[in-house]
């Protein structure tokens, strides 16, 4: 593979950079846990990953839009019957979410810094800029990324919109992050290069099932493994 | 006043380019409405912006907090009596803000359809991607804008890393807006242009109450009057 011509780099953060998704999936169990005298934890679960999916066109990712969506399900699960109390208990856990501190991955300090020195690395991320760029601070990451790139979606256009930005071509960039779906089938389709860096847990909705084979696709067990090719 | 150097002019969203903060009076009208055997209107005014105001800083601007916010303060107001039907209406109406369509205010399409011709305009907005993005579309203003940039908060430091991210000086920049304390003063302050386009209402946590005058800045009655300076 042919990687001189990269010019950015750029990373999705959510469990690219530190952990993310069993911070939801710890709040999921919780939530139908204390809803369990209404309604079993299958259900529960089924039922609040359809009304997140409904919302998220209205809502958006993040944090907030997983607050409102808890609320609404809580009172679909408990047919309108839920204590009040319940809906003060998920907004305190909203923002406990929202104040977590940070759990960077393995290897993700010493590459970041490595790679630094010869690439402009970008955070980019489909997450809410707040959360992010607080998130990013707290990480201590904040001195190797030249900005942070929100984005509403992570859709071959919005990837194409983000490199003009940046005002370099396809093939001078390199996206990483764990999602196919959003970090890796998207930026091959406008032409430029994605490294996958797999994570065990990964949300439902970014889920695909295909192999990828792709010349400007590679897959690798940690970020560390960066360095061999960059 | 020297404006031949202006290579990016920035508009700011909300109460700029279309109609916002009067739905959010409204909102909070029909919430102290709506709560009003709990509470006197003035009382839960004052009570819901204390909560938002502790809020701002973990949940950030926008509907999304905005709603989370209505929703802890109707617990509150109600000494946690409220009945959960509440907290479904305060989310629906929330939903229906995210779809309300736009009004634009006067003049601003004209406007934008000469400036875009001499200049690169960009939308600055601290709002909500998602959402702004959204508007953006529906106002039908896309075409004028290069990109939307969206900014946690709008302080110095903020417009310095907006400034560089744009790869052009201070003195090339201008935004517009309708807020002194976030469109105005800090973008002085970093030595850039700023001109001001008072709207009639206005967020109480937006207000600064002090005289402006500078040799960057100018006061506008309505975009249309730009067109006389650029």
């Amino acid at each position: 593979m042919e990687l001189n011509g990269i010019k950015v780099i750029a990373f999705d953060a959510d469990d690219t950079l530190w952990v993310n998704e069993p911070y939801y999936r710890k709040a999921e169990e919780e939530f139908c846990d204390l809803l369990k005298d209404y309604m079993p934890k299958e259900t529960c679960n089924r039922i609040l990953f359809d009304i997140e999916m409904k919302n998220l066109e209205v809502y958006g990712y993040g944090i907030k839009p997983f607050a409102l969506s808890l609320i609404e399900a809580a009172i679909t699960i408990s047919d309108h019957k839920i204590p009040i109390s319940v809906v003060t208990t998920l907004i305190e856990r909203a923002k406990k979410m929202l104040h977590h501190p940070i759990e960077l991955l393995d290897g993700i300090e010493e590459t970041l810094k490595e790679l630094s020195k010869k690439y402009r690395l970008v955070m980019a991320t489909k997450g809410d800029l707040l959360d992010q760029e607080r998130k990013l601070i707290k990480s201590g990451l904040e001195d190797y990324f030249h900005h942070i790139e929100i984005v509403s979606d992570k859709t071959p256009d919005h990837y194409r919109k983000l490199i003009k930005q940046l005002d370099i071509h396809p093939d001078e960039f390199l996206m990483i992050g764990n999602s196919m779906k959003s970090d890796i089938l998207p930026v091959l389709d406008v032409g430029a290069y994605a490294f996958h860096i797999p994570y065990h847990t990964t949300w439902a909705h970014e889920i695909v099932n295909e192999d990828t084979q792709h010349d400007r696709y590679i897959e690798l067990k940690e970020a560390s493994e960066l360095l061999d090719y960059l």
